[in-house]
């Protein structure tokens, strides 16, 4: 289930046209998702912060769909995160995912 | 508790000559780890996360530290944090926080 | 005024549903431009420039929009912000805003 | 043939209003990739690599465009580039820049 | 004047052993401080902010010295400029730049 | 004598301490510098940029020592590469990058 995140987009691609860097990049997903302590929920909350701080809409979209689907996280769950991002990464990148998670809430 | 991060190098100053300033930045501050769902801990570790993207070495310094002494963070935990920012920011601010996370450990 | 620029996207949802944040946000926001030497119209441009470099449409859009309508910032005014963001952010950042400065000026 | 990545958006604007900075960016355009060791093909797989880690959806499809007509650049040889960009960059951006390359290949 | 800040590190070094680049930047630099409207010292207070938000600590120290020494600009007018870096670009971004601009001021 | 650039800093600790993730990095590093077209020395310049481009004083002292020790780089060589990080990422990245270049060859 934790692959579902690479069957979109450009990793279709990799995985047909390139198949050995498709192997490392989900050998190394596994291993960075496979955390000691944090489980993987804390882990995904912990990338949708990041994404949101690199203004990058797509993979913004991708992680918050994910976090919702994969792990029922909810609209203030999610909030606490972006909350974080207001007050480290500014605010246009906290507007910026704010609307896409309400975007995606409302479809 | 929640404040001590503030009383280090800029803010000390933002304190002393920009009053209203810091309180506003308290408040928000507060606010934003005051968490309706997540708990300050989780909180922390999103906020190492974003600020190790920086690459504002200061910032992760603080970050770590203050997620170690307030929450007892070990280090396991907090590369459980760095292994996603090497997925989604890159090797270089993976090796630069990781190399901070030791050599606060060390101290 | 000031707050117009809140009204549009993610801060409507704030302000519906997590109302104390809101508040926090317009209250940083208030102290934040209400400057102590430079007035607001010179505030608006730095934020131009800052929103430009970190390659956000919307928020470059909103930015620009609200320099010319609240403030009748001229096209020159604005190009000699984004004249800085070439030298200092390169020229990616700086073809996005002015194509998106002529776009809002042929609306 | 170099300036032809010019005549898009923002910088036909600035050809026409602001003829003397036109000039200045032409010029500096010119000697940046006019280099003294390294062939402008080369140079532009860097600037290809620049601009994916900028998020910049525009610039991306832009560069990319321009190496594939330009200078025949291959599918695998943009590839080459974009693996540097998910090691030191991130899977955001590789993932955004290969969806772009391939969109562009199917075009 | 304008081009006091050329020399020092890394210019000196493009002016002696790279003229023709040199030349380029000095005369791009020219073109980008002559504001059809706005002056030197608001050009200037706009790239304290852009090198504010880069955590480029060398950048932050050249920029704001030489607004201090070539502009007589005082704490708080660039407190002005950082408020907005702290609005748009995060707290940590915001901290770093005082703590520069405080430690040159205490020089 | 790829893997080379690992013996340092932080991916020593990995080395160690998370030897399943070191693998996978190793693993990584090796596919991502397997380009098929490109070879590694122009792979290797392109990390220079990418570095460059993150103000990331560690990593671009790394990357570029070891481009001139691993590849015999020159100076004329990178300042080809970091002339494009100037145009695509502004000056301060460029200049400092520039700056470390110079001390590495000075020492």
């Amino acid at each position: 289930m934790k692959n579902e995140e690479f069957y979109s987009n450009g990793m279709n691609y990799i995985k047909k046209d390139y198949p050995e860097l498709y192997k490392e990049i989900v050998s190394l997903n596994d291993t960075v998702y496979n955390g000691k302590i944090l489980n993987y929920r804390t882990q995904k909350l912990i990338a949708i912060a990041l994404v949101s701080a690199q203004n990058n809409d797509i993979a913004i979209k991708k992680q918050i769909k994910s976090g919702i689907e994969e792990f029922n996280m909810t609209r203030d769950e999610i909030m606490d995160v972006l909350k974080i991002v207001l007050l480290i990464s500014g605010k246009p990148a906290f507007t910026k995912a704010t609307s896409i998670l309400y975007s995606i809430l409302s479809e």
